[in-house]
């Protein structure tokens, strides 16, 4: 990976959302502070938010079901937004499942929980932005194994520092939830931070 | 599965979408007539569009990549809308990949091709109704392989007469769309009509 220099650092605290904004070429690292956390992102295109990061539009393009290093995430309009240049983290990430959102926990007996749909939808109105449906997110951290068409709801295997980079490949709006469950066992640890360093290329 | 009685029967042509309305408890049987053709289908509520099937909710409901007969379809607001009731086909239907759209033919060098997500989008205004984003279908008769975490884009396997049954749990909006792919060699035998039947508990 191209050598960078931090430029923005960002705590996300334990079950709130943040965003930054960054420009093509930059690079996000989103690192589990304690270990254990889940974290949910979104990217919506700087110029125009109806344009965001899409799971199934990715899964055609890369033919996976996970994220690897160095594969793309393209948006609904089929357009590379981010790039996965550094995975310093066990490499589970999900991109199966939704954010978390108040219909989930009121399934869960606990109406009114914080959830990552709400934590977005804060997020982007402080941008003036308003999204009628919540994008289904890249899940990083986030443990969930498939075995013979089933899927299970794993607890994160990350450690204290792991990270995961995506490099922007247009100007867009990262958004990163410290996910909130804590009824479903997928943080391990409690709920903890997350942060963001954004880089720019260096020199 | 309930006796009922067929109380409409639609066409859905060849590269072409039409759309049923439903009510809580009707059934809409979708048929392969020719046999190795993908249908898009997309489900609205029909007292508010806004809320729709959503694939991703559904793997977090059923804990499973593809349908199963039995199985429950969720909105994006976690509500059932749909429950796959009868499977009278090989078994195989994609819920991981987008439906194809202009980009997708863009890229493909077929500029201007007839689409899934635009035929979705044009039986939805004869209904009154625009969607800010396409909703991930459900590709029933699509076959697509999961190994290792890799997908395949396989051929439709389905014979003439093959059909999928799929009861509405709130009343909706069923559309399906006969899926114009002839780039990617997803239906097996050139492009063919598929068939909606809707039944009504027999009484």
């Amino acid at each position: 990976m191209q050598r960078t220099e931090t430029t923005q650092h960002v705590i996300v605290p334990a079950g709130h959302g943040r965003a930054v904004r960054i420009v093509a070429g930059q690079t996000a690292r989103i690192i589990d502070v304690a270990g254990g956390q889940v974290g949910d992102v979104f990217a919506f295109r700087a110029e125009d938010p109806r344009e965001f990061h899409s799971a199934s539009h990715t899964r055609a393009r890369t033919d996976r079901l996970f994220p690897a290093a160095g594969e793309p995430f393209v948006t609904n309009r089929r357009r590379e937004i981010l790039t996965l240049v550094a995975d310093d983290s066990p490499g589970l990430h999900d991109m199966l499942v939704p954010a978390c959102d108040p219909a989930r926990y009121a399934q869960l007996g606990a109406p009114g929980h914080r959830s990552c749909a709400q934590n977005l939808a804060e997020v982007l109105a402080e941008h003036g932005i308003t999204v009628e449906t919540t994008p289904q997110p890249i899940n990083v951290f986030m443990n969930v194994p498939v075995d013979a068409g089933r899927i299970t709801w794993g607890a994160a295997t990350t450690a204290a520092g792991d990270s995961i980079t995506f490099r922007a490949e247009t100007d867009c709006l990262l958004v990163v939830s410290a996910c909130p469950q804590d009824i479903v066992g997928i943080n391990s640890a409690g709920l903890t931070d997350l942060a963001i360093e954004v880089g720019s290329p260096a020199g």
